[in-house]
């Protein structure tokens, strides 16, 4: 259940009997919300109204996010999208890192697909297996201790989709690990990396590369004095996309 | 198959014996690609190299936005982000127009969910069948020539997702179709359209009301001259989301 | 004289005998810099290197905005940019608030031309003026206590500049003010106030009518790992330009 | 004279008995113009109505800008502004090009200050002298046949300001040139480029290293219907910043 209060305070609960959750704006007696519908609004006892969501998967990412602060939603949906994924596709992702991404991916290739999700440091792994059973969808991701950089085992998957410092050294066996035809895909902070794996892409027979960055604004809406909100993250990263031609 | 050639350049045909397509860079024999792998080379007769990669969604959106202009990746991966749709989703979307945002939807709410589509105009809906049969997704849309602004049949449906000229005509009808939680979008290019969506919203019982924009830039990646590109599309349209809070 | 630490933290300060600046980075004695160069390097007593510049009108608004935060460099430079003006224009200007943009105006129509600045609440144009004396600038400046909305006192300037909340009441009296072929500018935060200006410019005789934003980025230049800076400030105002034809 | 038929269209000529000008909406007599006031309106032989402006640097540039596509009004007077110049500044150039940065230098610098302006293209100079004669700017502007990367003349500069495809190069010449404190500013299309000068700067003495880009983005405003321009330019250059300290 997300306890939604607006859009910068949230709290992301399970619904028990006598639990009670603090927040800011008082405490909420999750008891009364038990056999309510989502949707339904509550009261703290300091009589401030929150909204009782079913949690999407917006709402787990977003969570999942805050912690470790490395990908965005505006960047999330664009790799997913241009990843051309969907249910049944299966995809070889890393690093997993907190597993925000990876819930995302599970979420779009369920119910028969499979994300193969890397990640070398073992405490992460752990976070995003917790992260991942909380959004139901571990069932759908098969996490590996393993370093990408040093090789794939899953053979003619639809994607590679990476977030990691060195996103190059996988190139070559990212081309290994697609079938013809799939996609690449890479989200990384500077300029130099983006460069470095496009040029990896160019030498290691794919095709269609594009790099590109995405930037989001909020707005301000209220009749008479509307307008784009001050505060907007100015970068966070560049998106590279390619398909594996065959030789 | 797409037959690509560059990013501004692709063709999307269907292979069959004795067909030909003309480029601007000579014709291809596609009996050439019978039996071939997806990611496979082709030449035209003026020695000019294709690859012939299986289209992704993204691949027919763009196809099919082509024509009408209406609305961009960068919107459609934000929308469809936004909306927390998944497999399994039941979905109105409305109007269908050329079929750009259907076909997204589709293809991930598949399997076993559903998109009633609604369009006014006719002629629209036969073209958005046209384009849904040739993506493949045509079996996961209900199409409906009906307008939305009159009202909706679904009921607990998790998302209504709107890319219409009067969204506000349609909230009040939205808040009935959808289930506790479930959650609105909608996509206009003024900002008048976008404060009367969201006026509509507060005074519907929506809760969790936000609208953005988002910018996409290329960049030329090039060791030695990398640089944003010169061309960018600067605005396309606002997004409004919201959900349904109970009464 | 600005002592220098990087672009976060400086300070303008006199240079006198005896005198001591403290600062995050320890205390610099003033005494070191009587008799020295611009751009001279000096220490704090904990060792800290700060560089002696010249203040800039750019320093100086940078120094007035930091406590009002009403406009902006880029914002500034397309205002001047657009209003045509240079040595030798006449300026009416208003409100004056803390004097940033009057600064910005007063540097460019030196030595023969004149700000007219016009602000109604007096606070501020004590501010102003302390602030104007500092910059060397007061010279070129006619502070007036005034309200613009009830009418401008000068006749056949070259420019009217606006940073006000209801820019469209001056307009009339704008025209009135101006020379033919002069310039208006205005700057507004909302999208309302920006379309009211407009229309009320359309009204009154004015031609050349455009509003456009501007965004502003700086970039973390690092060899091998170059990256757009993440802060950036999402959105400052609309700015509004129009030249007076005659009827 | 500048006849303005809209923003896309105006046409700079100088009156003169019996000159017609051929635009696309008709002819104008200018005969028709003389002793007339700026700001006045003028018929084309088909009906069409233009405003007979006076010309601002801004439209000066425009006008030169076009020719080359060098250079834009929202980076010249970022350049400008962050250079902290004005009346009275002695600055260097480089290159002249067509001389449309050149004509906003001496513009704010008139008076009494000097713009050395140096290109090695000769055919450059000659558009560049003719553009300035044009603006009655040329007084204020030294014109110099010599490449900037062999070393700068003048001693004691206010600002060195770059457009060119190596500024790198100038940045030790560049230190000699200025006085304490003074400004070096320059314009790059490129990551690279930026990343090299910077460098250059960090090695030669300079602090208060700054780069950024901005962004300009048109406004369509229509009551019931306004918003941003769809067409925007994605990207022209980088600009660095930075000042002289003392060694």
């Amino acid at each position: 259940m997300l306890l939604y209060l607006d859009k910068r305070r949230s709290y992301l609960v399970r619904v028990e009997r006598e639990r009670r959750v603090h927040t800011h704006k008082g405490f909420i007696d999750l008891t009364g919300l038990i056999g309510r519908e989502f949707g339904a609004r509550i009261h703290s006892n300091k009589g401030v109204e929150f909204v009782a969501f079913k949690p999407t998967i917006r709402d787990y990412i977003f969570k999942i996010s805050r912690r470790t602060q490395i990908i965005y939603p505006k960047d999330i949906s664009l790799i997913v999208f241009f990843s051309g994924i969907g249910p049944g596709s299966r995809v070889v992702e890393g690093g997993t890192g907190a597993g925000a991404l990876t819930a995302a991916l599970a979420n779009y290739v369920r119910p028969s697909g499979k994300v193969y999700s890397y990640e070398i440091r073992r405490e992460f792994l752990e976070v995003a297996a917790e992260n991942l059973r909380r959004t139901g969808l571990i069932d759908h991701v098969e996490l590996k201790n393993r370093d990408l950089t040093e090789g794939i085992e899953e053979r003619d998957v639809d994607a590679v989709i990476l977030d990691m410092a060195t996103p190059w050294l996988v190139v070559p066996h990212a081309y290994g690990a697609l079938r013809g035809s799939g996609t690449f895909v890479s989200f990384s902070p500077t300029v130099d990396q983006a460069v470095k794996t496009v040029e990896a892409l160019r030498q290691n027979g794919f095709a269609g590369i594009e790099t590109f960055e995405s930037m989001f604004r909020g707005m301000q809406i209220e009749r008479g004095r509307t307008r784009p909100e001050t505060l907007m993250t100015g970068h966070t990263g560049y998106i590279t996309v390619a398909r594996k031609a065959l030789r």
